[in-house]
């Protein structure tokens, strides 16, 4: 598949809504399992939004990778951080490294990291990186503009970037990938994420705007001014994704709504990290509202705009730890869940297998 | 270790608070990770406190079980249950064939499952039994007596029970477990659960007493009823486990009892189910409250009391996913995500090891 020859229209419109009838087929299977009618509560919901997914009554979770979207932002310049943006690419080396949060949970629930610089400040050769975890380099360029004076990026990168995450999750569904968790490194994308969903979700900046990675009181209130005049400023339209994506959005959040959409496409299920992650989830509804159905939100953020936007995609997250760390890790935690979900529907008997009238 | 050599004293004796010290270590050493301070939140937590209960810095979860304790209630005959009493034996038969859902999801966590007979009323033969999983009997009779007419019962029996569990959770231990879960199996066994919790937490009757697999509203008004009166009747001391444990709990309670014992005596986590084991965790922090650093609160259960019973020990569940099957499925379930905080701990670079200066 090459980039040239997708068209952002052609994949929205091969996007189709869930088929009701899996999930009242599934429903009905989850019925004869020997417990208590529903016992497992959210496990059923799971195990059968799987099968509905990928059309089966046999789901299958056996591969499953976590996609790492890497950028900086051009906003940082208005002192919406705490971190410098050297850390982007430092923490790209650490994933390369295998030495971070994502890659340790990733361990953990056995699923690959790949890691796509979509367009970080830092210049990485791919070739002088030691580590066997992968980068990809598909640079939209260094860094987005400051959105607080113009747009992030131009329509056509904004395009761009949701292709090169179409083209890598729908590479790793084409190896067999059929659990893709979405991640995301870039110093100070709490910034357009928070616009992002604001924009969209309507909700006042008072609620959708934190502190990050760590600005103090200070620092907030200046976050908060600096999004509300960018978004004065660039007037984004709130029903159409990619105008919000490139006037006050990120490369790496392109990214992610790229995923999202081939999840959608290839029917595979995408597993939503925080944030940053939901704030391409909401940009994707924008562009194709079926995408709902294809998403399993990992967790609830310690951001305190993640749950508005939770809601607005009316989406329960399977976690809620108080996790706020990003790179993909609390998706990555509540695979395990997942995996657990479609084991209870495969391998729990029926009444019937067991022996049992009841 | 013989239990009649066993003194439940002796055990209690011996059993520490967490030392301080390797919470502060643990904590010192999580700030240094590449990350934004405590940006995993709870699941520093729970790694900090596996370091303190192993008294280590290098925490270690590879060898895990779940003790699933059956037994059965004469409280039955007082109709609180919308299944008969011979479904105890029938999943106990399930588990033992590995077709039950706490099999489903111990197999993806890769615990062990090992079930034993405290006192159903149904008579196995474990050399007839097929299937790989183990059943240990240890009958202490067939089905408690009914608590609405007298003591569940003796006192002698509420010990044995208590002494049975810690011995099969030291015996685990001894194999290398070092995360114990805990399950429970018993037609009606939310009706002393109840009474457990309601005589120690205070908390009314109208909190604590739920319909359990599926009462109506009048069959949840008795079960309410009998629950009362049988409280009034055998006037349990709420300051005294054994005591509660003989006049209104029941033989699997007992087991749990045991278990929790047996981690907090070890030094090795125990993993706590829903509203079954809590109750069995209830009674152990009257015998010893130390237990309460040594448990980790794998779920909160659809079962209404069950938050007032985890509030009471102050142990926030680390799962909410709507579950209420029992089985030890909950807190089985919440395994990966302790393993995933051990592996954050052990295994995330700190900055210095990153080459990275923040």
């Amino acid at each position: 598949m090459h980039l040239s020859r997708l068209s952002l229209e052609l994949i929205i419109n091969n996007i189709k809504p869930l088929e009701r009838k899996w999930i009242k087929k599934a429903r009905d299977h989850s019925c004869q399992l020997i417990m208590p009618s529903r016992a497992l509560g959210r496990i059923h919901d799971i195990g059968e939004q799987i099968c509905a997914i990928q059309k089966t009554m046999n789901p299958c979770i056996d591969k499953k990778a976590v996609l790492v979207m890497a950028g900086d932002h051009g906003i940082l310049e208005e002192g919406v951080s705490s971190y410098p943006q050297e850390i982007t690419g430092e923490m790209v080396r650490t994933f390369l490294k295998g030495g971070a949060g994502i890659n340790a949970i990733s361990r953990q629930v056995k699923a690959e990291v790949q890691v796509v610089d979509m367009g970080i400040s830092t210049e990485l050769d791919p070739s002088e990186l030691e580590g066997g975890q992968l980068l990809k380099v598909f640079k939209l360029g260094r860094g987005t503009e400051n959105f607080a004076k113009g747009p992030a990026m131009s329509k056509e990168q904004a395009k761009q970037s949701i292709l090169i995450g179409f083209k890598c999750a729908s590479d790793l569904i084409a190896q067999g990938v059929n659990l893709i968790g979405t991640g995301d490194m870039g110093i100070g994308n709490t910034t357009p994420s928070s616009a992002v969903g604001a924009v969209i979700t309507k909700k006042e900046l008072q609620l959708m705007v934190g502190t990050g990675t760590g600005l103090d009181e200070p620092g907030l209130r200046n976050k908060r001014e600096i999004i509300r005049k960018a978004i004065e400023l660039n007037q984004p339209d709130p029903t159409d994704g990619l105008d919000i994506l490139a006037k006050v959005g990120g490369f790496e959040i392109g990214g992610i709504v790229g995923i999202i959409l081939a999840g959608a496409y290839h029917n595979c299920p995408v597993m939503l990290d925080g944030f940053i992650s939901t704030a391409g989830a909401l940009i994707a509804q924008t562009l194709s509202p079926e995408i709902k159905d294809y998403i399993l939100a990992g967790h609830c953020s310690e951001e305190p705009g993640h749950k508005y936007m939770l809601d607005f995609l009316e989406l329960r997250p399977i976690l809620d730890l108080g996790m706020r760390l990003g790179e993909g890790s609390g998706g990555a935690m509540a695979m395990s869940v997942v995996e657990a979900a479609v084991r209870v529907f495969n391998e729990v008997m029926t009444f019937e297998q067991a022996g049992v009238g009841c």
